[in-house]
């Protein structure tokens, strides 16, 4: 009966860390496997409160059907963050509250890719859009990332050979290899894509996880109308929730907002007012402030544990923020056959393999450090280094 | 820069009633337009009392990332739903947790369909069905529905002349003509579809909305694993929740899975465990009873005001259950041409036309009785019936 289902389906890679999450549920488990937050920081507390005043007194609005745009209050909050923290000149108006960037991805897809339609990923890329791009069954070209970003003349010769539909890039704190754009690539970025009606589409989900350095240009700065920007609340209050969003021009949105209406009528309007509310009464910032310092330290934990741990021939990025660290191991190891034996000592991560669409990634691991504590973070990074060196023992290499 | 677009966006309806909100949000206007229940039946002390039990005490993981197929303890709750009320054998893993219907409707077009695949819908056939189906290209068969189902031998010749992925359904108190298929022709259904490998996809959210009569089988009970069941909270609890579910064989349910991962990695966590904990904590069926109480009024008074001021010409369908009446009027008269008249006094409809996929439902009007209180039900009937009058008189047919 396989006939029966689309051709898509045989297309759409399933997602390594989702299956994942079966696993890391059990809490024995050490996991630098999912690109979760640390439940320890959500604001439970202040979510219930906001919960209960989205609910008093109302006429059981917040529980009705709701515009397929939004909840105004939260689009304009969301625009006028925009405006004040990144000096873009946003409209609410500009803003699509999705289930969170994922949705983002896949109603992207929905609104621009034929089957077949040329674009282009960073490589390694995000699984997530792989996998909602996948959906759409384009023609993936992938660009190799740097410690700074794309390589544009790579990113160019694409862009010669094909008509590309559009360039996703997670620019800030890139999942999988931390690293971030530098301000220079951004405006090389920008200049490589002018002569080209080719979008942007900026995945911007970890931009508040910054540890040091100053924040950088949006692409909308230098791209206007060509930057589709896509934002999320799950690194800065809850992924659970569900809240994400796109910020485009009208005329874009108009069409994701046709694409949304058709794929689940709208958001939780009961969840949009809660953390509409959460958001006025609080002072997220601070809550970002707090975030950011423990990832900060768990991000120091890890590869100072890297350091101490792991044998020299391993590299890795040493990301200014986000969650993820990229490990390269020497080329005689695989990390599919590592894979295998950390999970025999209850430590797990997510081989490279899962983050190209065209072969590639056997020596690279994600290891994600927002998710565990300190102490396991040390502890799982001595076992990893442990199986490390007993394989390169093993395989010839000197530790 | 039109070309950037994918070609289904110019094939997938807007919906008028999504649109209709913006107006109905104006409490000035009698609005039988929407779908919308009667948001003064909504829990909304009780859900806010779950929502605090549902994240006290807990360690933030009611607020993180969940997993695709929905929150175990739901899954098994409206599992066992369907074994007591309905006698059908579901297992919790035949249960994924979506973002109402709709989203089952949309995951649906991303498992089955390719481009110009060939479906069987209802005609009149449900708008968000269209909509989200719309998004994957198919070939629309739609075939006529009688005041207790589907054309059996239309749909059999459908059937003998294409090969039709599935016929999708509302089998209970159909959006939009109020009609439901009678015990025989849910059996004769099945006996047409029997020898082809087609789906049935039975859309059914208005199943617990019954006014009088016994409830009848679900093409399950026949078709086994050829039927898909689509379920929703948002008749029973409330839609802005976006909590409904797929009820499906293993082996399509983790198809769905895959799609729904692509689409947004998994419905909100939070809510579904809020419901959950509203739904153990509460007398769902006696909740039920008060929405099946209240909107059977409402609909007898919409009969009745039905029966008082509209001319004879005009048919009407009778319904048992549900939150929706059909109208026919007169061949000289145009529902689009009513609808202009009738927002001008302030009451709203939709006009047939939403409905059709290929022509047909000018002289149709949906008349929604859910979410409009008895008064204003027995004033917006008189409304359109002076104005249906008067157009009668203009154009000469006798009131």
């Amino acid at each position: 009966m396989n006939s029966l289902y689309a051709s898509r389906m045989g297309t759409i890679p399933r997602s390594f860390v989702r299956e994942m999450l079966k696993v890391t549920q059990n809490t024995e488990i050490i996991s630098f496997a999912g690109g979760l937050p640390n439940p320890r920081l959500f604001p439970v507390q202040e979510i219930a409160a906001a919960a209960v005043t989205a609910l008093a007194g109302t006429d059981g609005s917040s529980l009705q059907y709701g515009p397929t745009e939004g909840y105004a209050p939260l689009r304009e909050y969301i625009a006028q963050r925009y405006r004040q923290n990144d000096g873009l000149n946003v409209t609410a108006d500009e803003i699509l509250i999705t289930n969170g960037s994922q949705q983002g991805l896949d109603l992207i897809g929905k609104a621009f890719l034929n089957k077949q339609d040329a674009i282009a990923i960073e490589r390694p890329g995000y699984l997530g859009a792989i996998q909602a791009f996948s959906a759409y069954e384009p023609e993936f070209h992938s660009v190799p990332v740097f410690s700074d970003g794309v390589d544009i003349d790579g990113l160019t010769e694409v862009l010669r050979k094909r008509r590309i539909k559009f360039f996703h890039t997670v620019i800030n704190f890139q999942n999988p290899s931390g690293i971030s754009y530098s301000q220079d690539k951004r405006a090389a970025l920008a200049e490589a894509l002018r002569p080209y009606d080719t979008l942007v589409i900026e995945d911007d989900p970890y931009k508040e996880l910054r540890f040091e350095g100053q924040a950088r240009s949006s692409m909308r700065h230098w791209l206007g109308d060509k930057a589709v920007l896509l934002g999320s609340f799950s690194k800065i209050v809850a992924p659970g929730l569900r809240m994400g969003w796109v910020c485009a021009p009208r005329e874009t949105l108009d069409k994701l907002i046709v694409a949304k209406q058709a794929s689940d009528l709208h958001s939780n309007s009961f969840c949009q007012r809660m953390l509409c509310q959460y958001l006025m009464a609080h002072d997220i910032d601070q809550h970002i402030a707090t975030i950011r310092a423990a990832y900060k330290r768990q991000k120091d934990v890890m590869l100072a544990a890297i350091d101490t741990y792991f044998p020299a021939q391993v590299a890795c990025t040493r990301p200014d923020g986000g969650m993820f660290v990229w490990a390269t191991l020497p080329p005689q190891l695989s990390a599919i056959e590592l894979f295998e034996y950390a999970v025999q000592e209850s430590v797990v991560f997510v081989p490279g393999t899962s983050f190209f669409v065209d072969g590639g990634g056997a020596h690279n691991m994600r290891l994600n450090f927002s998710n565990a504590d300190e102490d396991k973070i040390e502890e799982g990074i001595a076992r990893l280094g442990r199986i490390i060196t007993n394989l390169l023992n093993r395989k010839g290499g000197s530790p």
